[in-house]
């Protein structure tokens, strides 16, 4: 059982959320649970931080940040305890969770849940503290935002559990965000498939790398609310899936910006420049177009999207390269993507040609376009993206009987 | 060093701890440097700790408040990166200060410094989390209040440091508190026998264990104020003591309660079951007056002194002993003590005749009276308290050169 910090965000909560563990263990399962840190702890944590330095320390930071979870843990141990059963809390290192020494972005190398075992098998239940670890040289690591979420996944993998159950404010995965469509379903099951694309291009009820993990390692996800019992969403493996729709969700994003590089010398190795340059600088480029010259001996015009934050960062990795690499750079800021993700996809032609028809019915402009055999990405203006959503969770007849007011 | 709560409390004291820190890094020291929680942290985690539970469980309030020096210690080594110097945070665990497993007042068994030892090796400065330990089972322990001090002396102790600074916002020790007597003077040496008996009478400025911690490993303290360099008091074998005054200081305490038994019968044991009672209770007796009984088979009365938060439990504990080991049990509640220390009382008779006379000058009446070769203590009424305390320290000529003003 994973929760998040705003089911963990003060006492009430955490009372709720001991009680919720112990009805758990009253119906027969053995328990691990990951907590996140409490609400805003580790923003307010962060802005501490920056109070005291410019460019705060990476190993610091951990060590800093790791202490949010903790809290959490001890806090919900007590209130367990408290109920008149057993619980004891472990920190990242305590429960053998191992990282390499990639500090604020570790990544976990292995998982040795000896002491975990031990105290279930003595019929404690466990609270872990999520989102760290310990390095190889016996440093406290955290494993980046949304971390948790690949604790519990790596824990139940480790245990075997037979659920690993993510529990936040929202009650499931939706077949689009029911804050822009009001008629959208919480589907019963996902693949592991679908989801990574819904994480990938916008859904922010799961960690990208929490489903990449539980795929590998064929970990069941259960996302579900934790203000009530209904049941929410299973991720799982395709060939569990009971059906194959051809769209199964709609997703988006209003973060993205976009770089256009003109004057692009067309001679081998000058694409590698400039996205070397930007992986070096820690940017994740999304989507890239590059228009061919029109003549031999042409310049080519290269165009791609990062996340909204990451823009100075991405202009200040290019600016070196100006004039060798690029005549000019221009940026559109306020962009955004819409993506239909659906297992049935692959195996029905025209779903492309639907998509650009119901934007053009709705006069958006597609501005880039990326597809994968189970996903079809558009790049428009982030002010049109809601209208988007709605338009295409329609034209494909998404709503249905686990409508959003129903969930 | 040794900073404390008050010198860690904000993003401006966290900075110029750093600098003091890098200060005696640059003068050619290398430095271990503990640090407590930030200002009022450990007091918000312990409201947290009651408002998710009645009674909190010790292992997991440890595992809740160990996280306050851990803050502290991230954000200084954060700091001290920014000033172009190398420094690296480490916890108790990390830091190898190994406690058995007594939650919320373990002690220490053994400081395994060799993490320590390496940092330093690599020119490192190396900040350690105060207050807390790892228990032979491997669960994160807490030393109890004040315990950062003694987590700064156990490891000057096993690095073999010159010298254990303990900065607060104290400039020292004092011939008597100064908010009481203006004219108090500032010690610039005191032995640790003097130490242990001011620090046992009410002197807040070093933790009792760290003192006996000291002297039991031979460790020189250096008691200073974390807002200017001005030298402080230092603590120090006796041998080592340039001088030997009569009198070195005046101590006080306003908190104190006294509990009077009355009836009690005149049989071997019924004493031992009293305290046993108190003991098992967590109460800490301090002094203990017993009349004897005025015939053969006659009852006798027994009054002591008990730290005023204490009295609700320690009646708690005796009631279940009324009539059989005592008849009525009376409670003075606003008991204060003062005492005079000094080493030099040893070999100078008349020191309490003395020190009678100046409280009955005053007209305060003495309740009860303890001694020690060095040390003489007695109870008065706290309201009382101040002035008992002025006028000793003027009946005994403290007064002098370092006057507080002054320091």
């Amino acid at each position: 059982m994973k929760f998040g910090g705003t089911s963990v965000a003060d006492a009430e909560r955490i009372k709720r959320v001991a009680r919720r563990i112990v009805d758990k263990r009253e119906a027969g399962y053995q328990v691990v649970a990951v907590l996140s840190a409490r609400g805003k702890t580790t923003d307010e944590l962060i802005a501490m931080a920056e109070e005291v330095s410019d460019a705060p320390h990476p190993r610091e930071m951990d060590m800093l940040l790791s202490t949010g979870e903790r809290i959490s843990c001890a806090l919900c141990a007590m209130a367990i305890n408290d109920l008149g059963h057993r619980a004891i809390s472990l920190t990242g290192s305590q429960a053998g969770i191992m990282t390499d020494t990639s500090h604020t972005k570790a990544r976990i190398l292995d998982v040795r849940a000896d002491r975990i075992k031990t105290a279930l098998a003595e019929d404690q239940m466990v609270l872990v503290a999520g989102f760290q670890g310990v390095s190889t040289t016996s440093d406290v690591t955290t494993l980046g935002r949304g971390g948790s979420d690949t604790t519990a996944v790596a824990l139940a993998a480790a245990v075997g559990a037979e659920e690993c159950e993510i529990y936040s404010d929202v009650a499931g995965v939706f077949s689009a965000d029911p804050r822009i469509v009001p008629g959208a379903r919480k589907l019963p099951v996902v693949s592991f498939d679908e989801m990574l694309e819904m994480a990938a291009s916008g859904a922010a009820v799961l960690q990208l790398r929490a489903v990449e993990y539980a795929r590998n390692h064929g970990v069941r996800i259960h996302c579900r609310s934790s203000f009530d019992d209904s049941p929410g969403t299973v991720v799982l493996s395709a060939g569990e899936t009971m059906e194959n729709p051809l769209i199964t969700a709609v997703t988006h994003s209003t973060a993205e910006a976009r770089l256009t590089l003109t004057g692009v010398p067309d001679e081998p190795g000058v694409a590698a420049d400039i996205f070397r340059a930007l992986a070096e600088a820690n940017v994740s480029v999304d989507m890239i177009v590059q228009n061919e010259p029109s003549s031999a001996g042409g310049r080519a015009e290269i165009s791609f999207t990062v996340p909204r934050e990451d823009l100075r960062v991405a202009r200040g990795a290019l600016e070196p390269l100006a004039s060798r690499v690029f005549k000019d750079l221009s940026m559109q800021e306020q962009m955004g993507k819409v993506s239909i993700v659906g297992a049935g996809m692959r195996s029905h032609p025209g779903v492309a040609a639907k998509v650009f028809s119901v934007l053009g019915g709705e006069g958006i402009n597609i501005e880039m376009i990326s597809t994968s055999p189970i996903k079809i990405s558009c790049v428009i203006a982030s002010e049109h993206v809601p209208r988007a959503v709605r338009a295409l969770h329609g034209a494909f007849g998404l709503e249905g009987p686990n409508a959003a007011e129903a969930g």
